[in-house]
């Protein structure tokens, strides 16, 4: 297609039909999210193990850089639970929480994945993103949701407790029980009493009090203010602080110094892996989320650019000292509700937070951890989706099988290797699979010029030819397993003269495959058996010409398998249109890979 | 199938029906390869820098333990060219040609890809072999001929010259070119010169002598004893080993001694990964080669009890100081020719290598090292296939890539890397390519019930529904590309009602795909646009029955897509079959990916 600068710039798009009323609905949507971001973008912080300002840095600067550069009209972007869970996992191999080493890793880990989601979004290699199979992606989301869940225990019952993975959280945590700080406890088990309820009850109740559908979801989303409110009132007025309620404490009154991070080689190094990770986790969450709002409306969003606009994001919170940004889901569905109508809403929002920043954050001393802590408990136990598990066993135990090695060792040894080894595995799986593909020998259904599975249908076969079909590309994965299809079938039958492979599935056929069918040509040749193709497609056949194949076949190549069969001249054909035809039975196949014809792959 | 003891030990199969003319015509094809293999073993020894005996060692149990465990009734294994090199490769990094250590190596490269197959074996996973790909494998094998073949021009100029690459050997070459021994390069040429001599000019005149095809060919690949036997005596007589002509010298005339390699934890983990690749290659080189022979007599050969049998061979040859071995193309076929019936005739070539081993030797101590680097350099030269480069490259550049990366990598920095970046590579390709499908958007051919490639023919198309014929199975690689795809239709044609995939080659949908159409009939209702499927196959049927995904379905499922059609009440049906019927033009598609549609993939 030809360049258009709009296509880097969407902003140029929907800048040109910005008007009154756009404005008003932005500005509307903008206040929503940002109050409901304030307390998200502490907790986060917290949760990547960062100082409270980092997470309202970054919710400035990339929620600007992705309304220049992103697609989607209504996406909210800024820190979430699991790049949060992620950061704290990749910056805690190199430092300790806390240290300004550790805040570095966290920015250039925004940075890294930053220029890599850019970089692909350029090379428009977005595809990249595909090969993190959904049962992988959503049991890992599943099983961060519950580790961080569990990491923030911690905080609602007051006591230190450390632990890299779910086993020694829980050990910690049961450890420290005795150290709990009742007052905290009181503090954070009625704020996840109140999230909890408001979820589960608040909406029906505003709904019934006559609030309409949307006014009562943002009402219920921003829940979390007000169980920030109440506590902060209550640790500033009965000093809950002094009696070891752990408080947000200072935040420092300044807008993020924009720079790039340090440059240190190794360190970038030992970062690069987990950046990569972080990128495609990040994308991967958001594009399904922008897709799912942009349908709504009909709009699109491209992944492509999608890709350069949450590079950009992320990016400017490495430069902006934030850590790595994406698309959030609630976030996204409370600023699509609150009616924004184009990315100006996120620029707004981020001027909204900058505010915050420089003059609410004295307010937010007193605001208890443990609350922050329940924000991300509710939150985050909201993605963890069991359903979707059970789905996926009923469906497909292969994909089961990814599904389930993701989920345990991201919960047992970690996310970076819980992911990989959810795709590897995805990888490994699918193409075991297609390296078994299904063949069938099929026989013509008496009457019609219909051909199928003996093993599904009562059908006639003929001693001199044989049919197979091929319900699989050919291609170096599975083409010696059809060698070996064939030579078992044409060992057994030493009265066979024909063998006909139809392949209207066959959707392309590589060099392997190519080989493949010229070994099976020339040794059937030399078995003095005929080797016939039928229903090969256009662009298969295409390729065909372009090889030696075609003239060095001993048979020929039809278009519709019942010609062949006429041309053949076999009696099934006949006998298929007299009343006594002899059908055949599946014990007819004694092949291990004909016999799979019809059952279910791993 | 039912368990038979058999089929683990096919010696019980042609062991039962072995007659006095099968002993006869064995022990004939069993002298002739023996002659052949004398030779064989200790040049292959030479080039695995291994000490001579070691290659005659590596020709006696392995080839009693394939006779009991091997399918193929005419596989002659023993040492190769191929396992050579990579044998000297793997010990090369662990220790010093010559040493005890690289010794030990060797035999424990041999044990452990023996182990390796006869355990792939007995889990019945020789389709991991599947993953080599052709162009792979075969631009692994020219590349290493190309190696193996300069390696050994330092044995024909009678030089020093080391070298782990083509460049380093050509540098070292040049270098010492100097020091060049006139007798050795005068012995090691006219050697050359006959036994390419022989093998272009020899066998047409014996044919012309009036000798069988059969005779004749077996005649030119015992060339090699002729040129021994006369350099040999060369040799002895003109005392030029004193000249500098590098010989044999004293081989230890005792038999092997058995017992395991020594255990030492590090070495064994050092070497594993070498020892996988040797017995995949080893492998995937003998299966063909049994099968091309199996199938030219109707026989079969099954690679499950292949990879048992070749897997009992390496590991006799690591029990009784040999090195890894594996099923030699030539020496097969001469095997063939001459007549073989069944693996005994192997046992018998054992015998024969044995006695060799016990009272040959002596006589072989003037045989110059120049005449065995001759009869690899004529062996390897045949395995160098630039055919095979230029038909890959006009078929298909994805294999092309995988297979000009296996070469030049094979050949700039060694085997190992080479053939796994290979592998790799191709691995990424073919997911690249699957991850792309070729979907068509569809049209009506006027006056008919067929559907085609708005792109490629002149059909009619409704407004109203828009029909995409999607040639791929789904899974997690195309999935999203599909959504993007359909979301990208639907976003440009507003009055669209209708959407139909034809799925008459979806051959399988994983949790992904189902996914990914679950989002798209959820959001094209959004869209107020209507899914339906058409042509879905049985075997997809009934999975996409396990899931809600049919009762979730807005539209419906069609067996035949001018059914739908009918059923939608679509102008372009009824208008198809007017005269004035306006048929559609490609600039009718804006989408990227349904603009890939008729062009070739990368």
């Amino acid at each position: 297609m030809p360049f258009r600068l709009s296509r880097y710039f969407p902003i140029l798009e929907w800048g040109r039909e910005y008007r009154r009323e756009t404005l008003v609905n932005d500005l509307i949507a903008a206040v929503i999210v940002t109050i409901m971001l304030i307390p998200q973008s502490l907790a986060y912080a917290m949760l990547a193990g960062l100082p409270p300002q980092i997470g309202l840095y970054a919710s400035i600067l990339p929620l600007i850089a992705y309304a220049i550069f992103g697609t989607s009209r209504t996406l909210a972007v800024g820190p979430v639970a699991i790049l949060s869970l992620m950061t704290a996992a990749a910056a805690g191999k190199i430092a300790v929480p806390g240290s300004d080493a550790y805040v570095q890793a966290a920015l250039i880990l925004a940075f890294m994945s930053g220029a890599i989601l850019f970089a692909l979004g350029l090379l428009r290699m977005g595809f990249l993103a595909n090969f993190l199979s959904h049962p992988v992606v959503s049991g890992f989301i599943t099983a961060s949701g519950i580790i961080i869940a569990a990491s923030q225990l911690k905080h609602i019952l007051g006591v230190e407790a450390g632990g890299h993975n779910l086993f020694e959280i829980v050990l910690a945590l049961a450890r420290s029980l005795p150290e709990t700080s009742l007052p905290t406890l009181i503090i954070g088990g009625a704020s996840l009493v109140f999230l909890f309820g408001s979820r589960k009850f608040l909406k029906p109740l505003l709904l019934k009090a006559g609030l309409s559908e949307k006014a009562a979801t943002i009402a219920t989303r921003t829940g979390p203010v007000f169980a920030v409110i109440v506590s902060i009132l209550a640790v500033a007025l009965l000093r809950l602080d002094e009696d070891g309620v752990r408080i947000l404490g200072d935040v420092p009154r300044n807008l993020p110094d924009i720079g790039l991070p340090t440059f240190d080689r190794d360190t970038w190094m030992q970062l690069a892996g987990s950046a990569a990770l972080i990128s495609l986790i990040g994308f991967v969450e958001s594009v399904s989320v922008a897709q799912t709002l942009a349908a709504k409306r009909r709009q699109r969003v491209s992944p492509n650019q999608e890709l350069i606009g949450l590079g950009a994001a992320s990016m400017a919170a490495g430069v902006s000292s934030g850590y790595p940004v994406t698309g959030g889901l609630a976030r996204s569905a409370v600023n699509f509700d609150a009616g924004a109508e184009t990315p100006a809403a996120g620029a707004f929002t981020a001027i909204g937070i900058a505010l915050a920043t420089l003059y609410l954050t004295p307010y937010l001393f007193y605001l208890p951890q443990a609350v922050l802590a329940a924000t991300i408990i509710v939150a985050v136990l909201s993605l963890v989706d069991l359903k979707t598990i059970w789905r996926v066993w009923s469906y497909s135990k292969a994909d089961f099988a990814a599904m389930a090695a993701t989920i345990l060792i991201t919960l047992l040894s970690g996310v970076e290797l819980g992911v990989t080894t959810g795709v590897a595995l995805s990888l490994f799986l699918h193409l075991y699979n297609t390296s078994r593909p299904h063949f069938a020998l099929v026989g013509q259904v008496p009457g019609t010029h219909h051909f199928r599975n003996v093993n599904r249908h009562a059908v006639v076969i003929s001693d001199k030819a044989l049919i197979i079909r091929i319900d699989e590309s050919l291609y170096f994965a599975n083409a010696r397993f059809l060698e070996d299809t064939v030579y078992c079938v044409v060992g057994n039958r030493p009265d066979l003269k024909h063998l006909v492979l139809m392949c209207p599935a066959v959707n392309h056929i590589d060099a392997s495959g190519l080989e493949s069918l010229e070994a099976i040509n020339h040794r059937l040749k030399d078995a003095g058996v005929t080797l016939h193709l039928t229903e090969v497609k256009g662009p298969v056949m295409d390729r065909l010409k372009r090889s030696h194949f075609l003239e060095e076949l001993t048979g020929k190549v039809y278009l519709d398998t019942y010609d062949a069969m006429v041309d053949l001249d076999l009696d099934c054909v006949r006998s298929a249109f007299s009343k006594d035809v002899k059908t055949t039975t599946p014990d007819a196949i004694p092949c291990p890979s004909l016999a799979l014809a019809g059952l279910e792959r791993v």
